[in-house]
């Protein structure tokens, strides 16, 4: 399998692990949504709805490859090591891993891709 | 054409076309992604990116497909009648189309669908 399409699947599966997980929960107020576009190479989880009068609308996730790396856009999954703990449990390198919710001028520190 | 294959084309043209608009900007300091996902019934705008050290994540149009109808769950494109006139414009019909961004309350006196 080339390096694209196993990044694909890989995040495809993060994706679809996570989705699985907010669909158990048993009185949804909100729909979980799970967006996959190979071809523009984005990825996300969505909350979108209504809970009474208040307005959800939410990204919990979101990854896109692009360049041949991973970027982890958001990640407000609260698991320790974060999505890139997974993607590297999954054989993705730190150098193919950018966290782009950091800021660029952070991303030297953080032991991933800076871009 | 089928219903659900012309609400495809409709929206996907209707996205591409605000996606194209946002690329002309000569000096975009963020990126501006597109996101089209037929099969899960989800599209979108997105701004993406950091200026400097401000953190630039907006959606600013969301369209879902779901049940026959087009679902508007944000937008936040700046022109009269919004999307869903460009939508009616197109000929669909309001009841095939849902303002989600209004509460469920609101939704029988926009004159469009309730969902």
């Amino acid at each position: 399998m080339d390096k694209l399409t196993n990044y694909q699947k890989v995040v495809e599966e993060i994706l679809r692990y996570y989705h699985r997980l907010s669909l158990t929960n048993p009185n949804p107020v909100v729909e979980d949504q799970i967006l996959i576009d190979h071809e523009n190479g984005h990825y996300q989880l969505l909350h979108v709805g209504w809970e009474g009068l208040k307005h959800v609308y939410g990204c919990p996730l979101h990854i896109d490859i692009k360049d041949g790396k991973i970027w982890i856009q958001r990640d407000l999954i609260d698991i320790e090591g974060g999505i890139a703990g997974e993607l590297t449990n999954r054989g993705v390198p730190k150098e193919d891993i950018v966290l782009a919710f950091h800021a660029p001028y952070k991303r030297p520190y953080t032991g991933f891709a800076v871009g």
